[in-house]
């Protein structure tokens, strides 16, 4: 693991960070949040996928959650959102390819040479940042925006016993109905949408995933939320499973940082919580 | 005035506008932040000056002001560092030319066509957001970071019965001695160093300058510290004056976002106390 940069901030320290991943067999670089504590001690981890096009710099960069971090002593970890660099399969759609990896294992020839974000996020990643840092792998909690929301939501519903506790601001909660992703889904896992099934919030819970209880933000303003988002999907196979969901629509807000800044450090207190019982 | 963008953020509205100067002849972009207010009320206003390199966009997507800005009901207007565009002199050298206005009124060819930064941030950018924009034009304060940073305090020194406060991120704070910044005020402004005294800081406080007091957050692993910034320059002088100047230095902190973000709340809540008095 190599350290691109350190930067100390909010009482802690921000450093961005880059390793050889075996599974997406590449560079994959990543950011990670550590606020002070007493030497010995080992902190809650809040793990933060990020949406279409991002890299971890985004967040990091536009999501001001370093000072709720530091006030409830978490460590916050962004991956990057999937392999990139020369000869990485790519398409030129934002939806897919590089910038876009969806949180799934790819099956797909040429994706699965690469597109291994689910075995990235669930294990080879947290593998390395429970070596590397003080992060207590007993106390582990997801959330993420818009297709890191989605895979926020997939990821806690595939490890209920794991993941303490799961938001999302404006997830995509349906992707298997959804124009917008149906392209990257068909590309990364073929035609066979059975293959899909475990990859959607909506339809996991449908097909009878557990989690316990999901708090989500969305923007009443956003320009994906009737065609890509899909929030009434996910309110409704949480209503039928029994699921508690808090679905918060924030009139005026939009599909942005500006938005998830607003709400970072509500989820990141509401996160605590759960972290600290 | 065209808006460029509008984004709801904490409880506020996040916009970006574009208008034509006539003192700097040519476009010019600037951010406002204007908090959720009661209809037909005026909120005061804190100007804050950018560093080197930076146009509106680094402070208002990195700053983290806007929660404390709303928490305070407090408009934060955001000017660009130079004018920019196709035809307006520049150099290679980041520190001068677009990017690096160092907030003078330039008389020297081919600077003195557009590079009137004192006239924009003084006049010509106030009177547009006064008449655009709820603002108070009898509650006005200033900050800034860096080459901002000397911006803000050159600003308040040489108007200290308009400006309530005046507060600093790592200021510029005797650039007539750092030879960081000599090639500008050389070019700006010419060879006779006469011309400078009224752009710098320490030089205008010891030629007889008052302000009330002034507020300094400082990196202790600043890399400018030493060769560019002096704040014991800037320190002597205030005592030598007997003007009140906090100077906190921050150990471990250095010259970028992080270290603004971290500190962005405090000053918000300093500033807001003197424009409430």
């Amino acid at each position: 693991m190599e350290t691109v940069s350190i930067n100390r901030s909010q009482g802690g320290v921000q450093g961005v960070y880059r390793h050889q991943s075996n599974v997406c067999a590449c560079p994959m670089t990543f950011s990670v949040f550590v606020p002070d504590h007493p030497d010995g001690g080992k902190l809650p981890v809040l793990w933060y996928l990020s949406g279409l096009t991002c890299t971890h710099a985004n967040v990091t960069e536009k999501g001001e959650f370093r000072r709720a971090a530091s006030e409830h002593g978490i460590i916050i970890v962004c991956p990057d959102t999937s392999p990139r660099g020369d000869g990485i399969a790519d398409e030129d759609d934002y939806r897919m390819g590089i910038g876009a990896g969806m949180y799934v294992d790819a099956t797909e020839a040429p994706w699965s040479a690469n597109y291994q974000m689910a075995r990235y996020i669930e294990g080879e990643l947290p593998d390395l940042v429970f070596a590397n840092f003080p992060a207590d792998d007993d106390r582990e909690a997801i959330f993420g925006h818009s297709m890191g929301g989605h895979g926020a939501l997939i990821t806690a519903l595939k490890n209920p016993d794991r993941y303490r506790s799961c938001s999302a601001f404006a997830p995509i909660c349906n992707p298997m109905a959804a124009d917008w992703t149906r392209g990257a889904f068909a590309a990364y896992l073929g035609s066979d949408e059975q293959a899909w099934r475990r990859y959607d919030a909506s339809t996991l819970i449908a097909d009878g995933a557990k989690f316990s209880e999901f708090l989500v933000d969305q923007g009443s303003a956003d320009e994906f939320l009737e065609t890509g988002l899909m929030p009434d999907r996910l309110a409704s196979a949480c209503k039928d499973a029994g699921i508690p969901l808090t679905l918060n629509m924030r009139e005026g807000y939009d599909h942005s940082y500006y938005f998830i800044s607003t709400f970072m450090a509500d989820h990141i207190a509401w996160h605590a919580e759960r972290l600290k019982r």
